[in-house]
């Protein structure tokens, strides 16, 4: 497995001058150690470029057990072949997408060092997420909540159906949702995020989109569709620009604007630098088509 | 009155071991001297855990005079069993929620000491009211213009009746809202903010939970109903479960993404250790309702 | 040329003791040289306090060259009296408002020093649109892409016409919009931003009011209306008020909340010192219109 994930890393940093990409990545692959899974949590297929794993546990609504995360993360590292990877999506089998923690591993009969290294886990994969050289598209159809409506909240994109619903219900079981609260507060209004984290309610697809929690709502027939439509459009970019401009927003993102224009303006002119932006500009002017190297 | 904040202070603290809350109210408690009130300005009543605060000077439009702000800071601290308090509600008389600063006192016949007392008065106000460790809701009908939309923006929650409005008319008098700004900023996207403060034209309840400030709008018959049953709905909950979850929220929220996991994952691993974090998730476990000694 | 601007800086800053304004400005002034422009890249023309800048040169799309740049920062700085200028309209002819940097300038033919320089030409313009004195609202009809799509999210207010429509579309040439993400990123949720970003496909105009890019949608046959209505408004208002307003809404945003109302607080008295700030709240009380000495 490891020697995959040095191949993610390999390919997705080569070929192009970035600085920012290699120390996010390496950080998830140094960090820890691979945890034993349990076969079948989630199950991982790609074709033409796109991943797409889905958790697998509909009997336990999908939860988010220590198990669970490391077969995720595992998955979001490893399989398929990475030289021709471009974006993940991550669904769901069931109704629910996902319940967020395995309460019972979270029971007071665990110790407090047992807790920790969940949420540690757990803040791993999230924001693996955002640090992956790829985009990350959430598929929701049913209910996401508590780190499962985190996970939703830390992908770059979310298609829901129209039927999905999102919450932070964890004021009902005396844990405040708070590493959700992470998430959820950078991607809604305040007020929206206090009233869910405070009541524990859920809200609908259509105020998720109103709210910025998702991109797309689309009818629950259209879900798989749509979802495919938007990564295949991903799939005609070249790989290396699009971890090039992944990497720079998130780090931008949180700066002043101006040393986030300082950074960014950096960025873009090594981007021009690279074969693929050397060969996009070049096929413009050209008026023909690119052929991308994805360096 | 300085006993009883004294007691908010240690009743909302004790029994968890969170440094973050105590030091955001004891600020609230040393950094003032309890000043001069007008009786009546502010009426407060507490019943079942939910404590009403009503701005009750409609003939002046409810206006922040410093009296008004010491007489809601002082509600805001004391009146009621703190032992119950679960959620403040702030609502006011009279068709105007809030019309700001009382511009009698901030005339050019004062002097900058004066003003600045003010501003001091109004900031801590402002403040507070995200540093209490319970939730607060804004129950707004009619209109709430600059330092009063400032008070609407600082809660966690907004319930607008839908013929609520809501602006930053400063300009118009020559002094440009900037603290309101402060508040309104941070809950609006930017060019929204932008164009009520540069034009001091007001915007809809609708167009207000378009865009972030109110969480939710309801016709004005059911304003009433719709806060209470919000505020119900957090009454369930344990105090100090929810004291934690604010404080974290608002500490993590302009953090970096990392430095906010690891304050938030921290949070997590003492939520859990409290006496209703440990009850909430056996509950849970043992499939009935919890018990919340609010500690 | 240069000596006029010297004079907007003057007359936009005396009258009122304001540290802040000063430097924004004096940066943009000093950092540059004036580069050669092409005539007519650029129309300007002022009245009644009212600047309206048209880009002009619909056959290559109002394409953002480097000198038509240097032509939208010369008459962001420049034309017209200073001192009765209030507001800036960035209007475009024909049917793109703008499609962003000319790839002509960005080929490979062209070195690594040449792609900075533009940049940081496009970065000067961008962030001098939001340093200036007095509100820059864009009037958006048809299509604004990539820098088209950054200069419109810098501005500080947006009008569109509903059938305008927006898009960063780098991805297509191999050049993500890293530079127009900054802006971007800071006007709307950042999962519309990221789809946006990755897919390149374009938003509606009432997905941009949706999602706060847009602070107004109105019929393409009232967008020359309401824009006006909107700068006669702000004509309404004391320019130095609404200078002081801006530069502190801008410093403040990405301060914590306590850092913030520090700043804001002692900007709200000085405000109140202000020639302006004493007329407009002497004229409240005295029940009459205020006269404005824009100091």
């Amino acid at each position: 497995m490891w020697k995959v994930c040095a191949s993610v890393l390999r390919s997705s940093v080569q070929g192009y001058n970035n600085r920012r990409v290699l120390p996010l990545l390496s950080r998830h692959l140094s960090s820890a150690t691979p945890g034993a899974t349990e076969p079948g949590l989630t199950v991982s297929s790609q074709h033409a470029g796109i991943r797409t794993i889905t958790l697998n546990n509909p009997r336990k609504r999908n939860a988010l057990s220590l198990a669970m995360l490391e077969s995720l993360r595992r998955d979001l590292l490893t399989g398929g072949s990475q030289d021709d990877l471009q974006v993940i999506i991550i669904a769901a089998e069931g109704p629910v997408f996902s319940a967020g923690h395995d309460l019972n591993e979270l029971s007071p009969a665990h110790s407090r060092e047992k807790h920790t290294e969940i949420f540690d886990a757990c803040t791993r994969v999230m924001t693996l997420v955002q640090d992956l050289p790829v985009p990350v598209i959430a598929k929701v159809q049913g209910l996401a909540t508590a780190a499962g409506c985190q996970l939703v909240a830390s992908c770059d994109i979310v298609v829901a159906s129209d039927t999905a619903q999102f919450a932070t219900p964890g004021v009902k079981v005396g844990l405040f949702c708070s590493t959700p609260a992470v998430a959820l507060g950078r991607a809604v209004p305040r007020k929206v995020a206090m009233e869910m984290l405070f009541t524990g309610q859920p809200i609908t697809a259509q105020d998720a989109l109103l709210h910025g929690l998702v991109s797309k709502v689309v009818p629950e027939s259209k879900l798989d569709e749509e979802t495919h439509r938007l990564a295949q459009q991903i799939c005609t970019t070249s790989r290396s620009v699009t971890a090039i401009g992944k990497a720079c927003f998130y780090s931008q993102i949180t700066k002043s604007r101006d040393e986030a224009y300082r950074e960014a303006g950096e960025v873009m002119v090594n981007n021009l630098q690279t074969e693929d932006g050397r060969e996009g500009i070049s096929a413009f002017l050209e008026k023909r088509k690119p052929t991308w190297s994805h360096r």
